[in-house]
């Protein structure tokens, strides 16, 4: 039997647990150049709120009825393709259920003995190629530079910093509380972190970046993308990599009243989707594979138990509760 | 005698006479490698207004008590420079008076037969090179790219859309009112003209640009800034040149809501100063000499008359009264 999470409803705000119907059904038989994979551990991601809305955005939304979206990483368990068979383990598009049916191509083996398994969903998985193709391509950061970067304590953000930090920069961080900063900080090496639940962001970071931020990676907008506009240097990037502050508004979002620092500054500000990089995942995985065996790159996954409690787990994200990668565990390998 | 307007007080949302004081003093003799210059004509410009405000922007403000900044041409009236002689026309920034008296490297000289004196300060001037730099340096547009320009009568937008034209683009302008829409498609030679005050311009746009817009180059900011965003195509890239929808905000000024838009099109918005292009100012002006000698560029210049009537002039550029870059007669030549 295969337990799964469908759309119900598109939720308005906040998503609730009737959004999803939980359905029991068989278990499909791999098909044709088809892959039957076990859930083993699910990515919970802020992105899966957005593809929980209707309307274009830069993938298709999920439709009601559909099984959740949710990247994951699991066992093969039956294959009709050459190129998996059983035991194997893999990460793809699993979604939120226990047993996955995917083409082949859609899915990638992973080495549990490299590293584990959820690191896959984290610093090597599409996080991770987030941050190092924001970072690097679109924010073109480069040694010397002042990187800023939200969300600091999250999946995205650790890296960020921490590339950040191996390229040579310096590096400030912003998370919500002294437990999170003191691990960016002590345990992530970044240069500073600013506590946005108990600082003044503005302020912090005039006192942090005297002379402008070269690079802001923002993963949250609202008052912090404000803050961080406000103190630009010259010819600053901003890299638009998500605003999670912004994904359960029911007003319409908070543009940044301060956009035209983009002028004064002649800075930019930049959208990034991480898909658009998949040709290069393969060299970037293997850099970051490096510097985590040199201990120069750490990942923290943040892994909560039970397919049961989805829809609270995902909750944690808007609630700034998960420290490092959030990642759901379905099942035992 | 040297009539001069000069700042009297920080204007809080439209600027009125009372913000300048008129002062009549005697003009100034110039000094070592100083050039005296009688004023003939004065560029006005969306940019005064954000002059006159305090605080930190791309160039100082104008301080209280001084002289109001404007760009100008004029003649040489008394020079002790090698450079400069009695009779020659120079463009400077020659202040909202009747004589300045600048240094050698202020001053720039034009030739009256080459173009009309008030040419020199619209499309072989300033506004000339913003369009110019923005278009091309900035928004990279290149042959068969969809060109969105605002403002699409003013100094910069009639500019913009013509060499956007000369490069093989496709463009569409917005302005206000079916007269200016006209002149842009039938004289300019647009693709498309919106007029922002009897259309939709959301759905305009979606009309004219159904594949979305490659480059969008933003001179007014608000609401339009958002029907741009809702339009863009994949990779687009947003010129931020200016905002005169928001310049007498007394409130936040209106951030753009839907900037996520560059999130979902891998898209792009970048501030633009001209002054950064200065260097460069001879390459263009040249290319653009040679294309107006062909036909190819056109400009159009709003002459209006008398040193007094500067406060009430400027108006004109904020309640979009002006038709083609704004121009303030001085004095005969």
């Amino acid at each position: 039997m295969n337990k799964q999470f469908r759309l119900a409803a598109r939720p308005v705000g906040m998503p609730k647990r009737s959004d999803w119907n939980v359905v029991e059904e068989a278990a499909r038989e791999p098909g044709e150049g088809e892959v039957a994979v076990k859930v083993l551990h699910l990515s919970l991601d802020p992105a899966m709120r957005g593809w929980m809305n209707e309307g274009k955005s830069y993938i298709r939304p999920v439709e009601i009825g559909e099984v959740m979206r949710a990247g994951g990483v699991g066992v093969v368990t039956a294959s009709k393709s050459d190129k998996f068979k059983p035991g194997d383990h893999v990460v793809g598009s699993l979604g939120v259920q226990q047993h996955a049916v995917l083409r082949e191509k859609e899915l990638t083996r992973v080495d549990p003995r490299l590293a584990p398994l959820p690191v896959y969903l984290s610093t090597l998985g599409m996080p991770g190629m987030t941050a190092y193709f924001g970072l690097l391509d679109v924010g073109l950061a480069k040694a010397g530079d002042v990187v800023v970067v939200s969300g600091a304590a999250g999946a995205v953000g650790m890296v960020v910093g921490q590339v950040a930090k191996i390229k040579g920069c310096t590096v400030v961080g912003i998370a919500g509380g002294a437990d999170k900063c003191r691990f960016v900080k002590d345990e992530l090496g970044f240069d500073a972190c600013i506590d946005y639940k108990a600082e003044d962001v503005k302020k912090a970071l005039r006192t942090h970046c005297p002379n402008g931020i070269n690079v802001y990676f923002d993963n949250v907008g609202g008052d912090i993308l404000e803050a961080a506009l406000a103190n630009l240097a010259r010819h600053a990037r901003i890299v638009v990599c998500g605003a999670i502050s912004q994904y359960n508004a029911t007003a319409p979002i908070k543009g940044p009243s301060n956009y035209l620092s983009l002028l004064v500054n002649r800075a930019r500000m930049e959208g990034m989707v991480v898909f658009d990089y998949a040709a290069r995942y393969g060299e970037a995985a293997k850099e970051m594979a490096g510097w985590m065996a040199q201990g120069k790159l750490k990942s923290r996954e943040d892994i909560v138990e039970g397919l049961d409690t989805f829809p609270e787990r995902l909750l944690m994200l808007f609630k700034g509760e998960n420290f490092g990668k959030l990642v759901l565990k379905v099942a035992d390998a």
